[in-house]
């Protein structure tokens, strides 16, 4: 990719914004910010916010201290920063308010990842101005991966598979839920994968594997348990997330049967999706066959979410969301069965939307894998 | 530790509510909600608040396939729990008004936390209540430390200090900033780092050592070169974080004096921190040293901050904060210098305030090392 793709994503955003009668998206480091510019800041107790405007350069705000960050990757932009005392910080916005004629103007906000903290730095220094959420303004870009954005996805995937299959081979009984999740994330930097993971991986033994979203803890591997892995990694800002479920030696006829109707269910979403299929019609498609299996009050989730730059991310694939699916959207096709207290299955893809179906990104293979056998 | 802290933190946490006039504190996953209940969560695109209230038990909305992780920390609270479909959120949030008489009141928030997002859904479902921020509520609380937390605050500057020593026995010429931090990551994590680190470690070598927040990049190490690593480690949620100068062979007479400089700069800041000093007076005792010696313009940022369960937090060490230390206080110490694309140094320490001065918690040795001549 020898062109960046930065300013094209910035001019498409302020047609967006145009058509939402938006004067400027006020974004917070974090995906859309990496989306629009590259740039990787944190979210921090110093705010950072950035204005993307409808007509004209985007307006930043942000700690004098990374300004050097900045000044690497962009240019043509208006740049307000501060000191580290906070009661000065005001000042910055109200020069951005100034700057970018942003007081008296609708200016968009992301609200599930602007913290309270920002909006009132900005309702302090724009008292004009109205905050609706704007996150659809750059949503529906970020949703739809370009090729490079897919082959990005692919290395995470194969970064992720990789230390799966280096972590296993160290796995016997003994080992600790924590210990597993640690050599899993040592192994995940070993393959490739950038520092700052997606989530933390999910290593859940026996019973633990009923909890949707187990914490790994003290618990350690005996012959004849459930692991259930969740896990992902990050290449270049981009993240894959799967799950597969192993064993060691034999879980018995109710955990093997589980196992096999999760992974029937996948099938079927993921046989399912496609460009023009509504995501609440993938999601059916999957918990059709968890019913019919009688494990339907057992599929506590939807059938999976959008991922990309965030962990979760639009398309959700849940019951009643309309939305139909184009091609480029990625997401994970991970329907479940929970059996509180007892044991639990998952089985984790990520597909992206082709011209006529979806490529499946994930190879691993997905049935239940007795790692005693090895 | 056999007796669980979290009621009694609830309790002082009740009682500074009624000094600052709040029915409730409105708490999302984070430092604060792991320091009051022991739990983990993280924010995701679901919404989940806890209202710990002055009078009453606390009030849980959160999606209903995290109610597991809930039923196994705490009891006595009372539980609104919503499905996938966003639409249905907002009566969750209703419910808990109700249950926990939360509308028409004063609901403190941490503005520095919680998002718009959640904001809103409080706004929507007590529209009669206003939103200030209390985070002063249970900043003080958090601020000092017991004994126990000291301890697994020292525990995780030895598990940093331990990967630290693994990495440096990797580090040659050639190798990258990406790939030395990768080291890093692994051998914290081998150390006994919990997979959630504090931040993603810096790894900066020659110029780039010169930005104080520094990504880690794809510039390898050649002789000459200095390299600054920032990082920390997380045992059990809490959270070291210190840097450390190190050169490949000769980094030549400037880099050496800065580095001298800025020892100087934290003795000192070392020395005069204590109880009943302020935290002005420990930034300015840094920035004198610094200044005389002709680079006060190079100290672009503050002397330190507090760090505990998050990575910055209160108290936060600059000029002009008059907010004087307490016994149990933990902050870093981390003057540095930066001259903007040739080179930087900075050493950091983390310290508890003691009854008579401060307990340094780093051990690593200060000075510039030459790990060419191991």
């Amino acid at each position: 990719m020898s062109e960046s793709p930065f300013p094209a994503r910035q001019c498409a955003l302020a047609r967006e914004l145009a058509r939402l009668d938006l004067h400027a998206l006020a974004v917070v480091p974090g995906a859309s910010l990496a989306y629009l510019t590259g740039l990787n800041f944190h979210l921090s107790e110093r705010p950072t916010v950035a204005f993307f405007r409808r007509n004209g350069a985007p307006v930043f705000v942000l700690p004098e201290l990374e300004e050097g960050k900045l000044a690497k990757h962009t240019h043509n932009v208006y740049v307000c920063t501060y000191g580290e005392d906070p009661s000065i910080w005001p000042e910055a916005f109200r020069e951005a308010a100034r700057a970018g004629g942003l007081d008296g103007q609708r200016i968009g906000i992301e609200s599930g990842s602007m913290r309270v903290l920002e909006l009132r730095m900005l309702q302090e220094a724009m008292p004009g101005s109205t905050y609706p959420d704007g996150h659809e303004a750059i949503a529906a870009m970020r949703m739809c991966k370009d090729a490079h954005e897919i082959e990005q996805m692919r290395r995470a995937v194969r970064v992720a598979e990789d230390a799966m299959r280096h972590m296993l081979s160290a796995i016997e009984p003994g080992v600790t839920e924590q210990e597993a999740a640690s050599i899993l994330t040592a192994r995940l930097l070993d393959a490739g994968c950038a520092p700052e993971l997606p989530f933390p991986p999910i290593v859940a033994f026996g019973p633990s594997s009923a909890n949707p979203h187990a914490v790994p803890g003290n618990r350690a591997l005996r012959p004849g348990d459930l692991m259930l892995c969740d896990w992902g990694a990050n290449v270049e800002g981009y993240f894959s997330d799967m799950t597969r479920m192993f064993a060691y030696g034999d879980p018995g006829n109710e955990v093997r049967h589980i196992v096999e109707v999760v992974e029937h269910a996948r099938h079927a979403a993921e046989q399912t999706a496609g460009p023009g299929v509504s995501a609440s019609d993938v999601d059916s498609a999957a918990r059709a066959v968890i019913e019919k299996a009688g494990f339907g009050e057992r599929f506590v989730h939807r059938t999976g979410h959008g991922v990309g730059l965030e962990i979760h991310e639009a398309p959700y694939i849940r019951d009643g969301n309309p939305m139909l699916l184009r091609p480029g959207m990625t997401f994970t096709i991970e329907p479940g069965i929970y059996l509180t207290g007892v044991t639990g299955a998952r089985i984790e893809d990520i597909v992206a939307v082709t011209e006529d179906g979806v490529d499946t990104l994930t190879t691993l293979p997905r049935e239940l894998v007795d790692i005693a056998a090895r």
